[in-house]
């Protein structure tokens, strides 16, 4: 048994984890652009990136030094340093050669970087930022505005987890990522520090285990970035581990922060979770949840609050996976509009089923009737405001 | 040799076909929602449908009755008889049993819908609208208008083919589709009228063979609907055949007739060539041309007339395909804006590249540098109008 206290401090809220977010001028209108995290004790540090197979400088440079320990991670906004080629990852090393001069104690640096993909990294302003760290701070909310681009409101979370006998430690973190989401074995940026004394070899297999059910399972708009990164930072300060509860601690952490990401989708107004049941196995509920997270036709009819469930089915029906219309049930929360076979749709359960969509937050469950494979992705509505924000997101 | 001319009377264009469309009250507003295809003597039909598991009752119908010949087509707007369980079929079978005692001269004749899903088929309308046809009109602008849901014009073509001996023969067509676009083995509605002596045995070949490279080519939003169907109707009464000629001619209406529909997607302003070249092989080339044509960030870009080259190389880099970032180029129309890992993108290209991205059709050319796999797909771009059409559309 153990129990999860929700903590202040994000980022900072496990021993020894410190944080800031300064201006750099990045952002023209002189917003936080640019931040740290800072262990006083080398941490052991484990990643899971983006699939896509032109991964971002930042993630290059991670590789190719192969690091595994650390204590301090520099985060910029606006600019992803991507498709950048060797210049890129050079602009990378010079960046963090710079901030090991300046600020003392750091050991193995790592860079993480988002915003506009090819153009190249601003790096006087960057090399000019990092003078204004000061690594006793412990400002975590700064950090987590800092790391924005089209977020509209910061994402932080963290837990102290105390087991049956007293012990405790402490998990926190932050993340970013409102477009281009649609993650694939990683996310948008996420920061994750803890104090529990964690082995190194169970990080990325924990890593991965959680990143299934939670970051991989949202979708803004179905676009996977170059720069996706989920870290997991751990400095052993509490010499406390308990795997259950690291796991549960872990996986809700990443739970919440995905579900904030969906939430804050550029121009959403809800977040839905698509909840597949009877699906012929795990793979193909995932298939199909998925599928419903990226159908256009969709996402407008959650924008109009329209309980179109014939776009639903029709969705599930394109994707590929084993179904059939005599075994299909769909229901928005608990009105269930299509029974195997059956449409239950008269005018006062579309009233009802529209009633349930004004929510900011609902779910639509399809049983597909076949075995018992099951799967909940997350997804948003898309509005006017997904069209404005990208349609001229460079300037 | 041979030479093609454009014609009018799209589906009537050919020796012996008639058709016309009416107001049967299914479209509130009182536009035409009710079109027939007749000829006067039997044609044999084959016909490619949609790879979506939910298929319509109207196909559910067709296949049912292993349809070969036929000489009338009834089809009707605002209603996709889709998701409606046997009940639907039977009134597939209700109304075509009307048609056949009331029209007359008519054989195993076929149904077509279009419009919302999973709502029964408004019958009794319907079999009051085919009391209004008269089939020795030769009005296929009237059938093309009355298959229109959202297109906002209607879609038609035809040709006059002449081989060098003087022979000819004809081909005519007309399309619908704006929305739910994103065909896979076939399209939204289509129909192929021609006189050409064509063997029965190589419709089939012939409508997958010319469909790769047009309907299955393009894509408004991603979605395939239930309903997707292009069916070609031969009645030999030129007596011509040439295969060769006749292949160019079918190739080309289907094409014409998809870019139509792209061009005509819901609030799209803009239809762009995806050309992929260099690709690893053929299907690659097509992956990551349709990869791009479906990119939210890709299509608010187009929309915003923002020459993001990023965008098309992060979409590129998460469709799984074989690239390296330092063998792709990508232009936009004849202006190169990276090459081979160098980014070409000053102030001057980056104007010149959005001169051409005001056009209301251009090319967007990447070529990989891997192998010699090239395929073009066609999209369209994301505006607010295609949010307002969808976020509503059963009202």
């Amino acid at each position: 048994m153990f129990t999860l206290l929700s903590v202040d401090k994000g980022v900072c809220a496990p021993a020894g984890f410190f944080a800031d977010g300064v201006c750099s001028g990045l952002k023209p209108d002189g917003k936080k652009d640019l931040a740290f995290i800072y262990s006083d004790s080398l941490c052991d540090i484990r990643a899971i990136f983006t699939t896509n197979r032109f991964q971002a400088a930042p993630i290059l440079h991670f590789k190719k030094n192969a690091i595994e320990t650390t204590n301090f991670i520099l985060i910029n906004a606006k600019n992803a340093n991507a498709l950048t080629g060797e210049a890129g990852v050079e602009d990378v090393e010079l960046v963090l050669k710079h901030a090991k001069a300046y600020l003392k104690n750091i050991e193995n640096p790592v860079m993480s970087s988002t915003g506009v993909i090819g153009v190249p990294l601003p790096k006087e302003k960057i090399l000019k930022g990092i003078e204004l760290f000061d690594l006793s701070k412990r400002s975590p909310k700064a950090a987590a505005e800092a790391i924005m681009t089209t977020d509209s409101y910061s994402k932080q979370v963290a837990f102290e987890v105390k087991l049956e006998n007293g012990d405790s430690f402490r998990i926190g973190a932050m993340a970013k990522g409102a477009g281009m989401i649609a993650p694939s074995m990683a996310t948008m940026l996420c920061f994750i520090t803890t104090d529990a004394a964690l082995p190194a070899d169970e990080m990325i297999p924990l890593l991965k285990e959680c990143a299934e059910t939670t970051f991989n399972a949202i979708s803004v708009d179905g676009d996977t970035s170059t720069n996706d990164s989920v870290m997991l930072l751990s400095n052993g300060k509490s010499g406390i581990y308990h795997r259950e509860a690291f796991v549960f601690a872990l996986e809700k952490v990443m739970h919440e922060l995905a579900l904030k990401i969906v939430a804050d989708g550029e121009g959403a107004t809800k977040c839905v979770a698509f909840k597949i049941t009877g699906a012929a196995n795990r793979n193909e509920a995932s298939r199909a949840a998925k599928a419903l997270t990226n159908s256009l036709l969709v996402k407008t009819a959650l924008h109009g609050e329209d309980p179109n469930w014939g776009r639903i089915a029709s969705t599930i029906g394109a994707s590929g996976v084993e179904c059939d219309p005599k075994k299909l049930t769909i229901s928005f929360g608990n009105v269930t509009v299509y029974r195997k076979g059956e449409i239950l749709f008269d005018t006062e359960q579309e009233l009802k089923a529209a009633q349930i969509m004004k929510k900011r937050s609902f779910a639509i469950h399809c049983d597909l009737g076949i075995a018992d494979g099951c799967f909940t992705a997350y997804g948003c509505d898309l509005g006017y405001e997904y069209v404005r924000i990208n349609a001229d997101y460079r300037t």
